[in-house]
């Protein structure tokens, strides 16, 4: 898992707290009408302070070029290697809609879609029926009966949903019945070895009742499953480190992933202050503290710069309240980049912050793209800082004699 | 092959263009009465208006401290891992001599030499004879002929020529005859396996008859071959990228390379030029195009640091036509540094820059080794480079969910 092969022979557990903040989609580009960036147009006096007393860097959350999702950033900041981790879709989906699987559970993204009489698919989203709709149609798949199988299924958005499949001689290796077109029909589940055959039967079953239950509707009459996954077999990093870790997150998704790799997830609010309150209740009962503040992320997605910058200035306010604390460490970061002119996550590597009394201070005036390009850390991957904020936490002996 | 595993999850096709400069030896370091490189020297205005609203950095083109052959270079600029990926020595002289190679045929490189009256090697270069010489015993030593085998002979310079084996039973698992000293017999053939067994034989054959056939040349009495290699078995990068790549080099041994690593080669004259004339009359039929600057090399194993300067200026007054095509990504690039002080390719990492819309612009204002090393992108391997080339066009989509 660990970048470092010899982790366990280095880590020295003690009462010292780190809080690392990840601030989703924290990197940008420059705006072609001023030339600077999101984080360079944004008054964030607090966090620049913090940077000139800190180590600073950028992290690449995979590789050059390789933009990453919420799963690959976040676990590579954990110190987890992206590439050899990976978190499937469905996993990911039941995550978000704050369902917890287990080890031999799978999980898998359905999306209610229309066909016409002759079984094609004539619209993948079913007239992207309400989210009322969406509830209704849920409960009925749900009373599917599959013997020894127990199904659940969970409504998202409109059309969209989870489904979750526990029982015996279950497995994830199966193809999607999506054609990601229209005027086509579902396609043929397919198993991608022989310990498959069982759970394409189990999921041709669902199918075939849920095609019956539902056909009556006149948009939502047919539904497409993909992406099976079970979660994956993730050390935990709460033994690998030697932390007892708390995860604050309001998103769900963010709480999925933080407990599949041996966080406490702790209950909060659905707003950064009320994060922060959560991490003042509880800040002596844990020694690593995830906080993870979304907005940022948000306004990168909607293309909306000035949303962002803004995003980024509340932040900054309440950093104070963090610095109160006092931690051993406070690092900030992102999982990855989201530049409001790309509207979406980007490659461009993340600004990172390491604020300890171990930090080369006075090096970065400022916590930018630019600046902690030419910081005391440089460029590094995103899973070796978790390596950098345990040794400022005095939490890593000497290698070798 | 290509560094990253899930590339063919994340490769989206479009009609983006991507244009990728490489100019041969293109780092240097300062000469010791200036202070300057041979970038710092030249006056290049163009590229310096490019690098500053570009993406730079510098690439590492193996692992720091290692100085790359041409092979090596162009695989990490395409993406492929140099270590894994090796060109053997026999095939890059066929390819620099303008021959095709295809698998199941072997190439060597070959000397002719001189041996006294005992069969001991008095001259491992037959007195550098005349490369007028060596294409008439070239000639010679083709009529040579082996049941079931069909040999080429090609000259090179002076005592320099490459031979390819065409036939069945071949293998590249055999040493070489030439004991790289004077004063002893030419080495006797050692097949690393079983199925060389044959290949023995074939090679005895032909030096046998070559012996016999330059018996009374008064210098190039002999010939030692080594290198004995096959075309690697090496994945094609328009399938990897699903790109429909060209490339431009006047030299045969570039075209070769990209041959083989499914490139489609533009015929082309042996100015650069003529090179940019051929982009401009190819520039809708392909979607990647590979542009060979050889000069800066030559100048640069010359131990000319001014005419490698010359060349430098020379290269950026094209610059405007490549402009002027509007690529979606300009990249400008090296295969490896030819630093003139020391007369040949070095270690040293090779500035690139990456001209697009995504680029993190205003960093860099000249193009250096000093400058780029402070750039956006910083130093990476240069096998990395092509993803970022990629996500600078589009062409790459999120990894994981």
């Amino acid at each position: 898992m660990i970048t470092f092969p010899y982790l366990s022979e280095i880590i020295r557990k003690n009462d010292y707290r780190i809080i690392m903040v990840v601030v989703d989609g924290l990197g940008g580009i420059p705006s072609p009408n001023t030339g600077l960036s999101e984080l360079e147009s944004a008054k964030i006096p607090n966090v620049d302070q913090l940077a000139q007393s800190s180590d600073c860097g950028l992290s690449t959350p995979v590789l050059p070029g390789i933009t990453p999702g919420s799963g690959p950033g976040h676990l590579s900041l954990f110190g987890y290697d992206p590439i050899q981790h990976i978190i499937g879709r469905g996993a990911l989906e039941a995550f978000g809609a704050g369902v917890t699987i287990k080890q031999g559970e799978i999980a898998a993204r359905g999306n209610f879609c229309t066909i016409d009489g002759t079984g094609l698919i004539t619209d993948r989203r079913a007239g992207r029926i309400s989210t009322t709709d969406c509830q209704r149609l849920c409960t009925l798949l749900s009373s599917i009966t599959i013997p020894q199988i127990s199904i659940q299924v969970v409504p998202g958005e409109g059309h969209r949903f989870t489904i979750v499949f526990r029982g015996k001689d279950l497995s994830p290796d199966i193809s999607s019945n999506d054609p990601q077109a229209v005027g086509t029909h579902p396609l043929t589940l397919v198993g991608f070895n022989k310990s498959s055959n069982s759970m394409i039967q189990i999921v041709n079953r669902f199918l075939d009742e849920a095609k019956e239950l539902l056909c009556k509707e006149q948009h939502a009459n047919m539904v497409l499953l993909r992406g099976f996954s079970s979660i994956p077999d993730i050390p935990s990093m709460a033994t690998a480190y030697q932390l007892n870790p708390a995860a604050i997150a309001a998103y769900p998704m963010y709480r999925g992933l933080a407990q599949l790799i041996g966080m406490n997830v702790l209950p909060t609010g659905k707003t950064f202050q009320q994060e922060i309150q959560t991490l003042k209740d509880n800040y002596l009962d844990y020694d690593f503290f995830f906080l993870h503040y979304k907005d940022a992320d948000t306004a990168g997605e909607d293309g909306d710069f000035k949303s962002k910058v803004k995003a980024l200035e509340e932040f900054d306010r309440l950093i104070p309240e963090l610095n109160a604390l006092q931690p051993t460490v406070l690092a900030i970061t992102g999982d990855h980049s989201t530049p409001s002119v790309m509207k979406g996550h980007s490659w461009h590597p993340v600004p990172f912050l390491i604020h300890s009394k171990y930090a080369i201070k006075g090096v970065t005036p400022t916590f930018s793209e630019k600046s902690c390009k030419s910081g005391s850390i440089g460029i590094i991957p995103a899973q070796h800082l978790m390596l950098s904020i345990l040794a400022h936490a005095d939490k890593l002996t000497k290698f070798g004699a």
